[in-house]
């Protein structure tokens, strides 16, 4: 359906400043934090309830039109990026806080309500949500459920579906499908797991009940030095082994370090070729306990300094270089390319130190810094776009470098989903059996495959003609979107 | 097909004592735990080994054989009760753990090794297995996957699927479907999840990968007895919201308590109409805060006297009590149908109370021995199955007490699964919406609908026929099951 049809169509169901058709005004919405990827949606709608989704979703169907969903465009696999053929259902207007319990510990949410806005509302009552992606000032929880978003403290409380009890969900033929409950167990299938993290291939999001958590008594971050990547990476698996849980485990190799502390002077240790940042959190005597446990064990794992912070100011600077720490590698070169893999935790110093040869071999620095007690790595591959075949090279070392934790028994993804980044992978992490069994589940739910087409789940064809991959190890063929 | 051939032909396939079809030897299988429900197998494949299991499926796909996979038989469901045309694939001698590995905190097991051997295993080297159902000297860990079971530590630890890792799954045509792993997200969809609880209507375990988790360093056990079941029930709530997690939170009535004292002398007040157990674990400072927390918030609720286990032995002997309550409670009654059923806490008094009046209307007496943290409803409706029309006035009533629980946000299962007993009440629970998704999703693994037929998810016709039952109130239908 052209343009002009398909916006007069909705307009009919929308409030007028409801549906984008303009060319100049879709520009905005031609892509997600995946910016190598852009194009232009048909047309975009911004419904501002169930009902106007539903009503979407209905003429969509009929006129067998592909949605795809987004919320706040922080994504960095281009899950939102738009179908040139199809709406993009914008989520952005259905933002407010329906209900939040302080006595059940639950909050009920339209899809667009920022994650950090959850835990501001919660604060009050002494309580938070606990995902929290680095996005999390602008990423909203309805991308947070589509990518089952983790965050510094997943390590303890766990990934976006650990921390859900419920959504409410639009199916493509618009019917709402209420999954999940209060209650501690469900009978039947468990679709709340199923939908969460499916990228947009199931159901549009529409509402989330969350479990909130209350906000630990005292917390304590410490910052170890190390001379050598992998003394780091051991030291990470040992404070795991030692039965201590920290709320987060962070870790930073020396690029990263330095263009942190040029950008916010967090007071890390220039000359530690890594450094460690620790959290712990439970009641106060807990906690120094573990402060005292976790100091012996960096120690015996070959720190060559360990500070712990003496206030809640030096702790947030801590954290402030951590954060800070993208945007700070941002500064030092004119382009990265962000990766995100998974590995068991006793691999991690052999993968960093393999990805340190990697580096050299394609020419290409890497600033790590990463979710280190997950295991789950964020690789910053620096190029330069405008540098002939520089993006080229970072692709291509990016998909050796997925390929590496997929070889060590880990995954392509941690946090930051598949969308049309990762959709070649795929095929290396799963076998046909695997990926036929997600079509067929795709199928139950959408069997025109017009939610979020082309994303998250290749078709078979695809990975065979990728078939040479594994053997020429990740000289992959260039993805085939347009790119600007 | 025939007995006679169906079990000449799995021994061409199958080791000559790993099929039985005799009826007398084939009596043991009729039924699990839910033993008012039996039916004899066509015939019982019992294999030793993964191939030995895809062999059975080949030869079932290629026949259009049902298959009803079975563990130890202890669920309380009939989940196991054999299909008379199919095959009973009993798993019992698949029982060796393949791996435990002590730096990784992983275990990986056949699906019959039993519950507690995991942790067993896994203490010399100061680790267990957390979920710990009642049945766990004999449940076996297949079976635990299947019905995603819980335990009296789930409050705390989570249910079976939040101690998962990974399975390997053998699909309705016998292929090897290998799910989840050592990582911390997978990427596609969530195929462990929607496994982990499906009933054995997806596919058959045969193996299983579970985290350890290491053994708390302190363990306190408190008691508080009421002179109310609902000053009890608003103290479960109380401690909850107070910030506490306790390890386990359970909750017995005075029928449970007499009971209890008879058969074990657990130490238990008699005169108590309701006592609440309390554990807390974790490090030694954290607990005895713990212990002095729970302790203000019980008084504060109108506990009537508590007392703090002084050592091992007495923590032991009041476990002792809460464990035996179930063959305590058989020995007061000729029978007894055991309820389990889940609802929001803040709902927990009402629906005791409630109840207490339904008791009085079925003139049937009921013992409440159960998971109160997690809002987990174990009555038990004492009955004499030899007594004229008690058997189904007992399950009129358990009805009744799972429309309950649907009525305040709850649901009908707990941790024991739907199997047979329940799948009425899935049309209670469930929408026309919802049970076509389970079986679309269903048919994505299993299109022609032999892996243990009849259970879980009811046809749509069969929850048409049954329309009736919210306006009447739970007046259900006698399950159309031979019985004997």
């Amino acid at each position: 359906m052209d343009r002009a049809t398909l916006a007069a169509r909705l307009r009919d169901i929308l409030p007028a400043d409801a549906v984008v058709a303009d060319e100049e005004a879709l520009r905005p919405y031609a892509g997600d934090a995946l910016t190598a990827y852009r194009r232009l949606p048909r047309v975009v709608a911004l419904p501002g309830c169930i009902e106007e989704v539903q009503a979407v979703m209905r003429l969509c169907a009929l006129e067998g039109v592909p949605v795809v969903a987004r919320g706040a465009g922080t994504g960095l696999s281009g899950g939102a990026l738009p179908d040139e053929s199809g709406v993009l259902l914008v989520l952005a207007r259905m933002n407010r806080i329906l209900d939040l319990d302080p006595v059940a510990r639950t909050a009920r949410l339209e899809p667009g309500v920022r994650n950090l806005a959850i835990s501001e509302a919660a604060a009050p009552h002494g309580l938070y949500y606990a995902p929290d992606p680095s996005s999390q000032i602008a990423c909203s929880i309805g991308g947070n459920v589509a990518e089952n978003s983790g965050g510094v403290h997943c390590l303890k409380y766990g990934l976006t579906v650990h921390n859900l009890l419920g959504v409410k969900l639009i199916t493509a033929d618009g019917e709402l499908l209420e999954i999940g409950g209060a209650a501690l167990d469900a009978p039947g299938l468990d679709l709340l797991a199923l939908v969460t993290g499916s990228e947009g291939l199931l159901g549009l999001v529409v509402e989330v009940t969350v479990r909130l958590l209350p906000t630990p008594a005292a917390t304590r971050v410490l910052l170890a030095a190390f001379d050598a990547i992998d003394a780091a990476a051991d030291a990470v698996a040992a404070v795991i082994s030692g039965g201590i849980v920290p709320a987060g485990m962070e870790m930073m190799d020396r690029l990263a370090i330095e263009a942190a502390e040029d950008f916010v002077a967090a007071g890390y240790p220039r000359d530690a070729v890594a450094i460690l940042l620790c959290e712990v959190d439970g009641e106060p005597d807990e906690v120094e306990t573990q402060v005292a446990r976790v100091s012996e064990i960096l120690a015996a794992s070959g720190a060559t300094g360990i500070r712990v912070a003496r206030d809640a100011a030096e702790r947030a600077r801590f954290w402030a270089g951590r954060k800070a720490a993208f945007p700070a590698v941002g500064r030092i070169s004119p382009d990265y390319y962000c990766m995100d893999g998974t590995i068991p935790r006793r691999h991690l110093a052999e993968v960093l130190l393999e990805i340190e040869r990697l580096s050299a071999t394609f020419g290409l620095a890497v600033a790590n810094v990463f979710h280190a007690g997950d295991g789950n790595l964020h690789p910053l591959i620096l190029y330069d776009a405008n540098a002939e075949g520089e993006l080229d090279r970072a692709e291509a070392f990016g998909a050796r470098i997925l390929e590496l934790c997929v070889s060590v028994g880990g995954t392509i993804t941690g946090e930051h989903g598949v969308g049309i980044e990762k959709i070649d992978q795929m095929c290396v992490q799963f076998s046909a059996l695997e990926l036929e069994r997600f079509h067929s589940l795709k199928a139950a739910f959408d069997p025109d495959g017009r939610l979020n087409p082309g994303k998250a789940v290749p078709t078979l064809a695809r990975c065979a003609e990728l078939g040479g991959m594994h053997v020429h190890g990740g000289e992959l063929p260039h993805p085939e979107l347009e790119r600007f």
